[in-house]
């Protein structure tokens, strides 16, 4: 590291940048790893609009810059580690990584996997993501395991999309009394404001997002003993499960449940997978600047045997 | 009848149309229901596209005037009934009943009810559609009675587009290896040219449509055996046979299944249900033909009254 503060040559800022469909975050830190200041911003998901990403990314470096009193011209420092939901998706990559940014380098991954490496500091270990959407990943002897992440309405069960849809779907069977009771069609009536015929007309084209804020009224309703929102409940947990059973079967040690949802879903999890589960040590945005730490190290070095 | 054939005033022309997601088609009949001609056109589903659903209602009348030999501005001398798939929803219906449409009378309703009006020759009995979506409804004693149709993915359970996005859920589970392996992998693969993610990128946004062109994959794996997709068509066909058993309760004395995938269906459904399907006598368009008629005399009536 000491051989890099060679005479007129910048200090890179390193940068690791946590993307998904709500929000952007950024931490910054220098060469030896001291947080130097923090910002976020908008969405960036690129696969479900990559303009608003590659905004949402810069904006987020910008108020981590400000946060650490740094110039704006310093974004041209910046060795960015960008981790990005739907970044596993082809196109979204490609129109992603070929993107014109403001950095002096960039790496483009996906939110899971950075948060696999925030997880379990770099070290071998899985994650399964349970936001807005559901995956999984592992890292196991330097070789990177995927599951799921394929995106609503495919896939992503267990998911809040997931689960939001399935609430709707239980609320019409019940409105044509071809499904059971169920507690949820109260809840969301008072949730939304709408019936079961206006709350189609509402959701209709909704992002993930807007479906994904249904869930927390299943997970209430499950606790209240709502048997359908119950059922709805324990189906997609069962896959959350497999997800970190399966990720144990790729030789994780242990897996980490992260995300918007994990703290409501935990209970819920099969006994095999929740003996399995442990607590992340530190977010997706860390997990991103460990791996632009990380890669700005191996550039150095190139860069040394070159020179030399 | 005879009475309106009164000195000066021009014979209306009936139209009854069909729209919906794929195509729309009209049929003329003069005033003794005489059949004058017929004509197709493109998609005519408001939900989807209320501009191109008024395009395409009107392109359908105007290829069925030119059948019938009548000039182009006999359009003006139309009285339509028009039956949309997607009007049943609440915000479409408004945008179409609101057109300024070119006809002499217009009278809007669901595909559902004009097929079931065509299915029972205007008597009482119900109906389930199923092709890119699916839905029920019956006439007993001059109440109509509604089951889905709510649209995909929310409802719609059994229908074409249904079958399509459970296929690829299955087909993802079983490249994840966290679901059985199933034939509708090496299928879909075939039909598409497609591996799991590249296929997630091409349906990524698809119509309810598109979905439903994988469905034909799923009733030919199970035919051959396949123990994925012989569970997707019962799980699916065990609503169709729900939506058909309930109709009966509501007092319909038959009910006819009706639409793209109707024949394919037919043997996977429950006994109870089987037992009550009839074979629709007509088609939807002349179900709407009925309809326009019925409002026509309706109103020759009324006016009739008004002139003594």
């Amino acid at each position: 590291m000491i051989a890099r503060r060679t005479a007129g040559r910048v200090q890179p800022i390193y940068a690791g940048i946590d993307g998904g469909g709500t929000r952007c975050r950024a931490l910054l830190a220098d060469a030896r790893g001291v947080e130097l200041g923090a910002g976020s911003a908008g969405p960036a998901n690129p696969f479900q609009d990559p303009r608003q990403a590659a905004v949402s990314v810069v904006e987020a470096v910008e108020a981590a810059l400000s946060d650490a009193g740094c110039a704006p011209s310093e974004i041209g420092n910046v060795v960015a580690c960008v981790g990005l939901a739907g970044a596993n998706v082809k196109s979204a990559y490609e129109r992603m990584v070929d993107w014109d940014h403001p950095f002096c380098d960039m790496q483009l991954t996906t939110d899971v996997e950075i948060a696999c490496l925030g997880a379990h500091g770099g070290l071998d270990g899985g994650v399964v993501v349970v936001g807005t959407g559901s995956s999984g990943c592992a890292l196991v002897d330097g070789e990177w395991h995927y599951l799921g992440g394929y995106g609503f309405p495919f896939a992503d069960k267990g998911s809040g999309a997931w689960f939001g849809l399935e609430a709707i779907r239980a609320v019409l069977l019940d409105f044509d009394e071809l499904g059971p009771p169920t507690a949820l069609r109260g809840a969301l009536r008072e949730e939304t404001g709408f019936g079961p015929l206006e709350l189609v007309d509402f959701m209709s084209g909704a992002r993930p997002a807007r479906f994904a804020s249904i869930a927390p009224l299943v997970v209430d309703a499950a606790g209240s003993g709502d048997a359908v929102a119950a059922g709805i409940l324990q189906d997609g947990s069962a896959y959350l499960s497999d997800l970190v059973v399966r990720l144990v079967a790729f030789g994780a040690p242990a897996v980490a449940l992260v995300g918007g949802l994990s703290r409501k879903l935990l209970p819920w999890l099969g006994e095999d997978a929740a003996a399995r589960v442990v607590p992340a040590q530190k977010s997706a945005e860390h997990g991103a600047l460990l791996s632009a730490m990380h890669s700005g190290e191996a550039q150095t070095r190139e860069r040394g045997a070159g020179d030399s």
